[in-house]
């Protein structure tokens, strides 16, 4: 199965082409938030150094959120823009568990970060276990305090991965030495780790129901909530 | 301190630029041989993606061998190449250290390889302590059933990658459950933990003298002992 696999949640963009779980080629770029303009083409350019046409993937996997408004909505949409065109699989990963799988130790909770400001975070907490990744505190977008509280009682290392510049202070004075603060470069998606995780996932079925996994309201839909306290924010967008 | 990476040492093309310990851009590929149609566009591409000027990097790290002939060759003559002209340093590393830098394991040995054909192969043994890797048996060209005496007496867990379809099986009836076999991903060499690496290392002081570490006689080389067999390899290149 050739699998076309795409990252652009935060600052980084990460693509890969997999012939299944082998890389067949991967670009990875941290230096710009410009993925308008870079993903397509380095789509483009590693499908075509992959020797293979658009037509010979067979599966696309996204990751799907949290992490940055612009960023998941482009990787989303490309995703979908692709599934749909070729007539190919989906499949959704979270960012954050794929940010989890840039590490290895089994022995260990991992605690993937994406700074939400003002002292919030999107996290999730995740572990290996016989070889599987699997979820200990789903995704959330929290405040560091309350997440402190979740996770203080698990005993095992805890390392955090990705923006954790912001928090690691605060969590080095409630974790002590429980705490261990991941490798600059355990904190790069890796589109690779993405595809050949999502070549063990079932595919989505409705491929247009997909949307961003924000965890999150938008500013303005916050604002909106505020004036229309009694209504479900679906009525967010106004009927006209 | 702005640094490009390269690795083609074997199947795999990997070039990373990074900026310290951070990776600004990443370009693996696995298809193709054509290292010497591809490393120089790839090179630039991800310089020029990297917001910068050649003229802006320090230091080129290259994995210099052991791996293919051909593979090191490329890698060693681009970057003595690109640090003659630029006037930059350079440092080298083993290709396969490089390899054993993915696997991030502290309680377990690290044994890379490379197929040198006929149960042959290149390998060396590593172990990370206290956050550094050190070699535990220097990389060498060997025969399987020499490599398991010198390995057989450890204790660790032995975790092997790179080319291990060949040695697996034999490595398992001697080893048994002491050896782990590596994720195909974890056999792709990493520019960017090359990268890494080599920030902390002292750069060569004569760039002119670097050579790839071949570990093995070219067959050229062997058929010309076999003819000499009292003459030193240094003459084989006949003077004229």
């Amino acid at each position: 199965m050739k699998i076309l696999a795409i990252d652009t949640s935060n600052k980084p963009l990460s693509v890969a082409v997999m012939d299944n779980d082998n890389l067949l080629a991967q670009t990875t770029l941290t230096t710009h938030r410009k993925h308008a303009e870079f993903l397509m083409p380095v789509i483009e350019d590693l499908v075509q150094k992959s020797d293979l046409l658009p037509t010979d993937l067979d599966r696309v996997v996204v990751a799907d959120g949290p992490g940055s408004y612009t960023g998941i909505r482009m990787a989303v949409t490309a995703a979908k823009t692709i599934a749909s065109t070729l007539g190919i699989e989906l499949v959704t990963v979270s960012s954050l568990l794929n940010l989890a799988l840039n590490i290895q130790k089994e022995d260990a909770l991992i605690n993937p970060i994406f700074d939400g400001r003002n002292q919030n975070m999107f996290t999730g907490l995740y572990r290996w276990n016989h070889g599987s990744i699997e979820t200990v505190i789903a995704d959330q977008h929290i405040n560091l305090s309350n997440w402190l509280e979740l996770i203080h009682n698990y005993g095992e290392q805890i390392v955090i991965i990705g923006d954790t510049d912001s928090f690691e202070k605060d969590m080095r004075t409630a974790l002590h030495s429980q705490l261990v603060v991941g490798d600059s470069l355990d904190g790069i998606p890796s589109a690779a780790k993405l595809g050949q995780y999502g070549l063990t996932q079932a595919p989505i079925k409705d491929v247009d129901a997909v949307v961003p996994r924000y965890l999150r309201l938008t500013k303005a839909e916050a604002d909106w909530k505020k004036l229309h306290p009694n209504e479900d924010t679906h009525d967010y967008v106004e009927k006209v």
